[in-house]
């Protein structure tokens, strides 16, 4: 997607060198700041201290970090010893992160009996190909997903837009392009349809209010940062036309886990007869699980509650450091819960956009499209 | 209510001399400021400025300023024309707030056919009268709400708390004494009870974090604060016994306007089977109106989504500062909406806890309980 009018991926191979190269997100939305990285320290380092989030942007950063420990490890005394080595060290920054271990495995095994001085190439390759599916297969949810808007567009008076709500951020910045979520928009936005984003800021970490605003509007895409709580109020006022969230988890049959507060807008969206759609590349389904009770939901540190990290600005006027300042936002006394996820139950969600098309969100029509994963 | 144990009001007459005094909420919870108020134009920067906040605790300040204006306009050559004048003043203050036009207007009827030489007499009287009412009205309510909490409490284990949701400040903070919603909950604990509130900080403004949050903590009420985003996913866990907020306005058929993101969580109770009360003096019940989607909905400022201020800290480490710092939350080229309020309807709120008692949120048991504003 577009950053100041021109295309980026969030990793990519440097234009000359062994290096990759990714945009640092951390630091967005006050500052575009892109790292480069040199070394497997440099990838495990941006991986765990999270330079680099969201599922497919980790795996294809796994996929390139393996690439830079097949050109570490190529020249070693023990070739096959040293590659284990490093990409363990890849393993271990983000243990839970299913995509990491998958691109890490899938680095693996195309090694795997190539002489050493071959890896190199070969792994720049599949770290290549893991970035361009995870692309292609948000591209296509996002040509299934745009056709919901398509119908909504119709549907509007001439130069009205169609309006979607979103939470937390389940944009390109996760991924490598595109986005899950954002795919649809994206698409209709650059066939030309008009389209506005209601963005919820997602506290505790704010990833609506920092990383989706930011890259909507650097693509050009009209949208409004909300608290929260308004997006029920919105809702009841027919200023919400389609819900469009992202998804942590999705178990074989439906449920949705994704970030703290989705529920909230599933039950709003559902008293006031608006679609909501979970938008996911089907590497996000557990087909080990149907309940989504079942999904073990992180509890996180308090201080995400308790604290606001943002840009020292003052009343009226747009800050100007990049660097952040932290606030304290309770009493010194108060203890905060902070548990990351929530479940969003298969009755609630009207479907799912997936790169194979859409479906209900049930067993069945689930493994009608998955086929492969249904067990016989 | 209680601070570093000792008794408060928000409002009061000073120990000595013709004076009254607030606390300054707007330093809350970072520092307890008392303000001496000794002029009416005090109390109207008090008011505009929300030093003072919530419609109880902004008629009883009304009422103590107009004492001030009875005392300033006595002496006056044209004494009936100073004090209109000096009370107007207050009225312009904040010009929506019902309670501060009621307060007037009893201070301005008192004061009708007396010689000037006792107005100050008598207008102090009135004042203390109008906030005693409000603390009283708002005992009753606590004496009344603690029902449905002892009736929880018979359900637990020994030991284990009742857990109590609630959402904004509906505290004592908004009144003069007890609060609305947490009158109740004062009630219980005052009494032994064991219990556990939720706390949603309630952005944009964060009233929950700052507010509910001190004052349950200052009078020694067990709470945690989460993200508003939190709530459903509790309700969903069995982690919540009960609701209870407080509320703007009430139209006479039980539709219930309250902070924005209260829809969301009366949403959720509904869904898991959770009792959801709204707590209310009946001065808040709107008889003109039935439908709440009638009520006009305030737009506030894009900023209190932007922008948020706390006090500077390190991470884990608490701030010491009580000077606070503003930080900005979005990209610079992000608009926001900011909607103030929501609407619950009414078939979503299992009960109205009043003065008088407890009643479901229709026209026929409110009127029951409230005949006199049944139109005959």
């Amino acid at each position: 997607m577009q950053i100041d009018g021109q295309p980026y991926r969030t990793v990519w191979e440097a234009p000359q060198g062994q290096n990759i190269q990714i945009i640092d997100q951390r630091h967005l939305p006050f500052a575009l700041v892109i790292e480069d990285l040199e070394t497997v320290d440099d990838v495990a380092r941006a991986i765990a201290d999270m330079h680099v989030r969201g599922a497919g942007c980790i795996g294809a950063t796994a996929g390139y970090g393996a690439y830079l420990a097949a050109c570490q490890a190529y020249e070693a005394s023990d070739p096959e010893e040293a590659l284990l080595q490093l990409t363990d060290q890849l393993l271990g920054t983000r243990p839970t992160a299913v995509n990491l271990r998958w691109a890490i495995e899938r680095q693996r095994a195309a090694l795997t009996n190539l002489p050493p001085a071959d890896w190199p190439s070969r792994a720049l390759a599949t770290a290549g190909a893991i970035a361009d599916e995870d692309a292609a297969a948000c591209a296509r949810i996002g040509e299934h997903g745009v056709a919901l808007i398509e119908e909504l567009a119709q549907t509007k008076a001439p130069g009205e837009a169609v309006h979607i709500l979103t939470h937390c951020n389940a944009g390109w910045l996760a991924f490598v392009d595109h986005g899950s979520a954002t795919a649809p928009i994206y698409a209709a936005h650059d066939r030309g349809l008009k389209v506005h984003v209601w963005v919820d800021e997602t506290r505790p970490r704010n990833q609506g209010a920092r990383l989706t605003a930011w890259e909507l509007g650097q693509h050009g895409v009209a949208h409004t940062v909300i608290a929260d709580n308004a997006g029920g109020h919105l809702m009841q006022r027919g200023e919400v036309d389609l819900v469009i969230t992202g998804t942590d988890r999705t178990t074989r049959a439906g449920d949705v886990a994704n970030k703290i507060g989705t529920y909230l807008k599933a039950l709003a969206a559902h008293d006031n007869d608006i679609p909501f759609y979970v938008a996911l590349p089907s590497s996000t389904f557990d087909w080990d699980l149907a309940d989504g009770r079942d999904i073990p939901i992180e509890e996180r540190a308090p201080e995400e509650v308790t604290t606001l990290s943002g840009r020292p600005c003052a009343p009226g006027e747009a800050g100007t450091n990049t660097d952040e300042a932290l606030i304290q936002l309770c009493p010194d006394t108060s203890p905060a819960a902070n548990p990351a996820f929530d479940i969003t139950p298969r009755h609630l969600v009207t479907g799912l956009i997936t790169e194979r098309g859409i479906c209900d969100a049930d067993e069945e029509a689930i493994g009608n499209l998955f086929p492969e994963h249904v067990p016989s």
